[in-house]
């Protein structure tokens, strides 16, 4: 697969999640009559099942990462180059960006908006932590263990974690970013979009870690380690 | 597959289709108590459960369209003739019309109505595009790599799609006409159906471009391009 | 595998089927605060995804019918004895009635129970020959052209039937007398049961016709016709 | 696999379900405006889609028991030594303590509690019976003719049967001890902790001896109790 390609499916796919967390979201919001849980319910289970499609559909072509730190994972496994790794990042902002401005013109809503929507704390940073651990654990496990199934368990896996973690599971800078840039149900305020990131980092450099330990201790090499 | 068993597999299918969209929508209103977001959770649910079931059973027998976009597309790739193009468009407007019918027999509603649920504007225009340029993707990517997965990919798009778009993605001309003909939930006003049917047409164009401009520039054929 | 297994696993799936169908039904209505949406929407997924385990489980064993209108079409291939068919029938509807008692001891109800839910008229008899001639197609079909996903396609079946049909599909004689005897969410009165089981008998004697039609007219037998 | 490594992942997988049974039920009561269907929903399908990841990651290593009454049905069919049926046990429970804790943390609420809510009575002892007799069933039999299938198996199973039952299913002393320790939705009181216990035992004592009649009495032996 030639490169532009890979980049075009890698842009293309974020900017559908985008659009589809956003959307969802204000749909869910507009409809729900103030009651947050069927908002979220609905937002969650969207974002599940476009997860679902949008990995079954563009991993043949560019691994469909959506998500830097994915992205970095694969490139420190040495499975894509480094200038690789920047075009991936760079397509991932700019599609997150164009998802979010997409959803916006299909709700006639202002292109540009910047989000009111307070997140931050000990126990949000403790839940993207937690939420990233388990997307990249489920990613490095799933994809030794069972690859077919990998589309439908990342689904599956962020469906749970918007419920589960108190941040409702961003896991992801690219999404953080653009969810900055809409004042609706999934919105994020740019101030606190640092302390997501970083917690998101902070879970990859653990993943990571732990990775290598259990394949440098082990008798035998773990499924999960095989790959870091 | 003789022709008529195709025909009559394309025009059950499009009449349990719309049998599905307008009843879980009725249902979904008459028990809501004015939470159209529960009804709507209702409404996809069933719809993509339903699509899920009905591709999986007629795909082996007419290819399950349901859909006289999908029907040129599938033309377009010469995998059909014309004759049976034109046979397939005429069975799948009856079909669906024949399954608003039958929702309404079934809810006890007069049998022939027209919508009065406005449906207009460019967000709506917009958002009939990006549905319908998904699913054609979907199927357009998806037969050929996970042919086996297409219904449950086709049914999960389309939950995902009632929610983050603003139109909640009819993305079908056949449904779009037969659903101007009921007074519930799922209706469209029949003044705001050619705005619909046009932004279909257009996004099917534009697929069908990218489509054909992916596979004379790669160097190597995309996955997605290959048939059209 | 002998008949007493097979009468076992018949007999032990239609009372789980009951106990699910009943006991989420009462757990719904319980906490719903009268929104009926919420509570048939826990009911109609908790009885699909009951159904998709029960039918994976215990079709090695028995076939999985849980239901006498399968078994007379099973029966109507030769691919059961007619003493079979009679056991079978006995289990289902002894089973049906030993789930709702069950459902009633976990919930602290009166075990004997008569249900005063007017479920009648021509709306719901309508909904009554749709939705099982739509189970029985899904049966017929998907036996011929997916055999391993049938739980799944019948799971996913009766969740959209549970909202698209105005009765919200009994489509099973043993399940609609068994639903006589609860008087709760999921119950519909004794003098409401004849009009029930006629409408299913008649779907079936319909669906019958119409697979032998199909079998005889064709030039080349269709899948579903093939067995009846 | 080294014996370290399948505790790591038994502990690990038993915390990460904690976290989302508990955490999710935080997030649904927060949310839902006192509709406990809404919460309960939200609660189960995220349980479901949860237990569903983690026995596909899991499985391989560990076995994914994440429950002492599972562990010890290996146990006694001699598939694991009894000294790793005992590390097993300890490290469930101290996974499903450390998954609660995680779950306050992540929601900034006191790490240490005891529940207050009232579970107790005939009925939800004999639905925790019925709970714990379909669970251990749905793995036996499961484990012989669907293996692939069993993650979506279990986790279809629990969604319903969070339903279906009047306790909403705990089917696992180290669940329940851990449960204890939240005065939250997911919450019982420490007092009604050893009538739960006592009935999940029960109810695999009863299956044992089901599973072992079965096999001596059949003519051949039923796939249901090959292993017992």
């Amino acid at each position: 697969m030639s490169r532009s390609r890979r980049l075009l499916a890698e842009g293309l796919g974020t900017a559908a999640l985008l659009a589809i967390v956003v959307g969802s979201g204000i749909m869910g919001e507009r409809l729900a009559q103030g009651n947050a849980a069927i908002a979220l319910l609905a937002n969650a289970a969207a974002t599940g099942a476009g997860l679902y499609v949008l990995i079954a559909l563009l991993a043949p072509i560019s691994g469909a990462h959506f998500n830097p730190l994915v992205t970095c994972l694969v490139a420190a496994c040495r499975e894509i180059s480094v200038t690789d790794m920047l075009g991936y990042v760079v397509v991932q902002i700019a599609g997150a960006i164009i998802g979010v401005l997409f959803a916006h013109a299909m709700f006639d809503l202002p292109l540009l908006q910047f989000s009111t929507h307070a997140r931050t704390g000990s126990g949000q940073w403790l839940s993207e932590i937690v939420a990233t651990a388990g997307l990249l654990a489920t990613i490095l496990i799933g994809s030794q263990t069972r690859p077919r199934s990998l589309p439908a368990l990342i689904g599956a896996y962020i469906f749970a974690a918007y419920w589960f973690t108190a941040s409702t599971s961003f896991a992801n800078p690219a999404v953080t970013l653009a969810r900055a840039l809409t004042d609706t149900f999934a919105g994020i305020r740019p101030q606190d979009v640092p302390g997501f990131v970083l917690a998101q980092c902070a879970a990859t450099i653990l993943v990571v870690a732990a990775a290598r330990s259990l394949r440098a201790h082990g008798p035998t090499a773990p499924a999960a380690g095989r790959n870091v």
